[in-house]
């Protein structure tokens, strides 16, 4: 039987981030990851494979730092845990004994049971298996007509990648625009638009009601009764958390289905930590149970467990989901962060908002300027920054990052104002027009 | 006589944004601005008319922000300021009364006058004047050898851009490597090998003592007895405020020649207030008195100043000085905030310091991948993140400014390890090797 002080389940973010941490934490435990996947795809990267990257073997994450830190890689899943005396048992036969045990099982596409023809050969989801995806990728060569069901990023990317790609591509989406889940109407507006521009047909405001072929997909039918030939579908229906070894271990689960972990990210099992998709979640802003999952967060919970591990630090804690996104379309990147302003409203926030676009660059006449637009949402009361969204050049993957810094500072409209910030006129937007101190500035006046 | 409510002298970074906060925050009070240049140049593109933009038309300060907000603007030089009746006198002879005062009178070059040879022809500064600048790219059209001295930002981007439009560029500096004063010499070395890797000729570690020539520049002497030859000299060795009329007023100056400024940038004098390059600051992270001059800074100052001109709020206050520079070389960038770590020991802070390289795009292979690299200056008592740098792709133009944030809100690297980011394969890096994080993780295993 092996022994280890530290054994991560999962091999994606969470595991990865988990590992690394738990070992550079603690050089002189012993750290194992058992994960099913002998090569594990950078789970972001995935829509990409089917485009710019052109093929999976360009998306793979690697073990070279895991290895190089000394953590020990085993290829097999746990099937079996013996609590009481804290030993894993494989489905290859192994044991495998622990002192903490960490799960970062993941999550898998939701197929919805309402939906009929889910069955039929070239239905597909988006799983972070890089066997299914090589297959899916083989299957689709000499298909033409792909329709994509569900526009959130997953959606949007591979859609705009499988065009790339010279498949024609539907998405279809039952909200006004795609990515509406995420962004006010005026940034998904505009996003689908700019996919629109690109060749991929946009169908929203429509949801579909059956798929349909005899043993493989022919066509699809949407709830107004319309049906449209299709040679494959997509179904990018959302994500739910992997908790069967989690369940048979008899660990609380929340009422999403999440394995419930505190703000070390400790389960209600003694030294059994959760992070990632697999683990429940409180939401930053509301406190609300969380549904959102995001690698950059499971990267943080992951952290944040592997340095809780063998002590409690009051400071290393999780906060709740803060909820930063950023994706491309063409040359045009769309980034959240926190509440927007549809939610805030729902939610019952007095808010004020305050949007301002710019330019990239100063002065604009240089060569790769994009205009730059940012919205924030600010607490009417304290003037609190709630949520920012901005759409831009590529940069705004940064200019995000900025403003979620910002949010969970707990950061005033006021304070923004006496921000001081870096411009460069090959860089960033004019220090007297910076589209986020300029949003700050209309907000702040919406206050008064 | 002319009457207006609020008063700004100065039409650069300044004067536009103290301007046009003032009269955004005050629609009922009459806003004027009086500046000497028909034409503003925008400050920080005046390096780029030699190359990037081509000429100075392309990077003018627009005025049709303040004429929208109804800002009156006059072309004149205000020359005496009766103080107890708050009326200007200007040099074509009109007079403006004026209840508050905003002093942006900004900075002009430095010219040394231990330096040999600076009154013969063909020897330039940059001060922001776009007749002089004009004047400098048609006098430089024709000659070959141009010497620039002092390698700040202004030298660098100079250099770079006059190489880019044919000039052979020798850039002479007196420190081991270009940018020095600003950048840790890890970073500085790197800046200094992209730029002579573009066809610039870096001569470090000199200083020059002469220039030569028979009314015009023949040669420069540096301080190791060399003689080179050059058809034209560019000094950059820094700016001074400008200060006459804050001299003529009474107002006081601090020991850098600076017009002292309290926290809501008030004079010395009552409804006097200054800002940007001529007013007095502190440092954020030290508290000594900065010489700092940056657009970026002024504009916070100028807002600053505006939005305490009829009612003081003590949360607009200016904080100090952070120093949060970028420059791009080709396709690097660099950007610094805060305290670099060869100056926070200097000043006798105790301090750890947390570097990390990775790929600011996920996978690696995707197409306009560039290293990325932050390094983090930690103070070792408290955590607090004094400083960063970085270096990489464009888009460490607002990296910077994240880190820029970070610094503002004291926040520790304990702080940053729970600080959540996105990610996103096309915009950034991956959020398991995400530099500004890894710094910290560093950083905070130093602290232990």
């Amino acid at each position: 039987m092996k022994q280890t002080d530290v054994l991560v389940i999962g091999g994606s973010a969470t595991g990865l981030v988990a590992a690394m941490t738990a070992k550079s934490d603690n050089p002189d435990k012993s750290v194992t990851m058992i994960r099913k996947e002998e090569i594990v795809m950078i789970p972001c990267g995935i829509p990409y494979i089917y485009g710019t990257t052109q093929n999976s073997e360009n998306n793979i994450l690697p073990d070279g730092g895991l290895v190089k830190l000394g953590v020990d890689i085993i290829v097999d899943e746990v099937v079996e845990v013996d609590k009481e005396k804290k030993i894993c048992r494989t489905a290859k036969g192994e044991t495998v004994s622990y002192d903490k045990l960490i799960l970062g099982t993941g999550s898998e596409p939701v197929i919805p049971g309402w939906l009929k023809g889910t069955d039929l050969s070239n239905v597909f989801t988006i799983p972070k298996d890089k066997t299914y995806l090589d297959g899916l990728q083989d299957r689709l060569n000499g298909l033409e007509k792909v329709v994509v069901v569900g526009a959130g990023f997953i959606g949007v990317e591979t859609s705009d990648e499988l065009h790339k790609a010279g498949k024609q591509v539907v998405l279809v989406e039952i909200l006004p625009y795609i990515l509406g889940a995420t962004f006010d109407d005026e940034f998904a507006s505009e996003a689908q638009e700019k996919l629109i521009a690109r060749g991929v047909t946009v169908r929203s405001n429509l949801g579909i009601t059956s798929i349909n072929g005899e043993g493989k997909v022919e066509s699809v039918t949407f709830n107004n009764g319309e049906t449209i030939p299709a040679d494959a579908v997509i179904l990018s229906l959302g994500y739910k958390p992997n908790i069967e070894l989690a369940q048979a271990m008899g660990l609380e689960i929340n009422d999403f289905g999440f394995i419930k972990a505190d703000q070390y990210r400790r389960t209600s099992m003694q030294d059994v930590y959760a992070a990632g998709d697999c683990a429940s979640k409180l939401d930053f802003a509301t406190g609300r149970l969380s549904k959102i999952m995001l690698a950059s967060t499971a990267c943080t919970e992951a952290r944040i467990a592997a340095l809780n591990l063998f002590e409690l630090n009051t400071y290393t804690v999780f906060r709740g989901t803060v909820g930063i996104y950023s994706t491309c379309i063409g040359e045009t990147a769309y980034g959240v962060a926190g509440l927007i302003e549809k939610n805030a409203r729902k939610e019952g926030f007095q808010i004020v908002t305050g949007s301002f676009t710019g330019v990239n660059r100063h002065p604009g006449k240089i060569d790769d300027s994009h205009a730059e637009t940012v919205k924030l949402i600010v607490s009417k009361r304290s003037g609190v920054i709630l949520g920012g969204e901005v759409m831009g050049g590529k940069c705004i993957g940064q200019l995000i990052n900025a403003i979620g810094i910002a949010i969970q500072n707990h950061m005033t409209v006021h304070d923004l104002l006496i921000t001081q910030i870096g411009t460069q006129p090959l860089l960033t937007a004019s220090p007297a027009g910076f589209p986020l101190i300029k949003a700050a500035e209309i907000a702040a006046r919406a206050l008064r």
